[in-house]
């Protein structure tokens, strides 16, 4: 099981790979990452070792596309050598790892991207994230869709982390009617909750202490989430506002539907938390089970309390 | 040979006929049209069943996406018993004709689709027709986009009466590598040069004599193309001009590149044109090759006279 993958740096590479798996009918798993691979990405992997008897495909390309001018595209961390390491001991089969110009032939560059045939995220990529990253979901959705080409995947595994972006592949595989499986995989944490993220290695100690804060307040929501939607709220926002003193600088934090519509006053629903800590932007969120019961007399002040939160969100 | 072909009205029959040759790795052929067929069309066919012994696909849908509201979706001619007719005599094997509901689920509105994913065409799209009918195109490539998924074909055929079409599409599958070979048909005329069209049928019979005007201009252009490009549009013009007395109404006579840049000073071209007669949009295009001929020398009086009709386009 830890034999290396077969590396693929061209499509070309890639569709001989892939030949004898395609002609033989077996299920293709694909798991699309920017590589800087950790345990979050070994369980998607896993996830897709177990979809199929036929081949693993891993994808390591840091998309140009999804980044603005102003991001982290060139400190964005590359490990090839460790991230193979990491398919290895997944069993992953093959992995393709090409470059800007193999998979934007020309080069890439903002101005001209759209010059092209790209793939428009519509309403849902204009929301939480999509709002603080214009354009970010275009990039993502365009390189996936060139990538499920290229893979022709049966079944492609996405982790939870990223909601709105699976939120957004299950739309894109639905609209264009690209007949692949999508899979959301559970995020790993790290054992004090935090996210696990490539990005993570960008915090100084002081920073990591601080970043724990957004896992802490999801929960701290879901906990309150029988009392309803506005209790929920004020129980993330009490613990976010006190990691604002500790430097954390709140960007967006929304409950919803579980596709991200609106907060259902009772039922299944999502939580959803994006923040700066330093130079580096974080991204959280859980299931979360909303009801409405009345804790007790007290009720008219609870309520109260919880009208300013939603106004200071 | 004129077996009738099977046909699939869901997605589901659809995939249900396709899969038994996907599992053979048979080749598969499609030719995506909004029916009303012809013998343009039926060449199509021929081009499809040639490319492939596995099975030849012809979709029927009349997108609703690809027409303004205010254009003919509502009058665009549905003829389905004599489709099957057509596509029955050139050896297709199966007939997809979906409802709208079937590929918009949900069903379709202008005002919702870009709601969700959808293909974005790019600077190429705002040209031309583009530029006549915005949004034409996006609604093209999107269900084509669509198609390919449902189909996942090896081939696919499109005619290059529709040469704006096939270009945006070579450019889809190439941006989004779709893997899909896509061939280019040869227009198919009446003896006079009128290009096949479903729409030559709203023409009565003093519009259809106007109409010829279109290919006869592109015609003349080919003619004068070896004393360069004012020489070509000039001839072009005359006619088109004579045309318009008789109730021609020009949109737009380009010469250009083979991909729709720039026209070249000499080598190979196209020259394309668009229309309405009466209420009925018609466009047409052929090769072109151009040259520098300085006739003789009377040279400056054609310099001249090309110069006015570069003006008058």
């Amino acid at each position: 099981m830890t034999s290396r993958p077969v590396l693929a740096n061209t499509r070309e590479e890639l569709a001989g790979l892939l030949a004898d798996a395609r002609r033989s009918g077996a299920r293709v798993a694909f798991v699309p990452t920017m590589g800087a691979l950790h345990d979050g990405h070994a369980s998607l992997m896993r996830t897709a070792r177990e979809a199929t008897s036929g081949p693993v495909v891993v994808s390591i390309f840091v998309n140009p596309m999804q980044f603005a001018p102003t991001e982290d595209l060139d400190r964005y961390p590359r490990t090839l050598d460790a991230d193979l390491e990491v398919c290895a001991a997944e069993g992953v089969d093959v992995v393709f790892a090409p470059s800007v110009e193999e998979m934007y032939p020309g080069g890439f560059s903002h101005d001209s991207v759209h010059d092209g045939v790209t793939v428009a995220p519509g309403t849902l990529a204009t929301i939480l994230d999509g709002e603080s990253r214009p354009g970010h979901f275009d990039g993502v959705l365009t390189v996936v869709a060139k990538l499920f080409g290229l893979v022709r995947p049966d079944v492609a595994v996405f982790g939870q982390k990223d909601y709105q972006q699976l939120a957004l592949i299950r739309r894109m595989v639905r609209d264009l009617c690209m007949g692949i499986e999508v899979v959301g995989s559970e995020t790993v944490r790290e054992p004090d909750g935090l996210a696990l993220s490539s990005r993570n290695r960008y915090l100084d100690a002081g920073q990591r202490q601080t970043a724990v804060a957004l896992s802490r307040a999801l929960r701290a929501a879901q906990e309150r989430a029988p009392y309803g939607v506005p209790a929920a709220r004020w129980a993330a926002m009490s613990i976010l506002k006190q990691a604002a003193t500790a430097g954390l600088e709140l960007d967006y934090l929304a409950l919803t539907s579980p596709d991200l519509g609106e907060a259902p006053e009772t039922g299944e629903g999502r939580i959803l938390v994006a923040a700066r800590v330093g130079t580096t932007r974080l991204i959280d969120n859980m299931a979360i089970t909303f009801d409405r019961i009345t804790p007790d007399a007290t009720a008219g002040t609870a309520s109260a309390a919880s009208t300013t939160s939603e106004g200071s969100g």
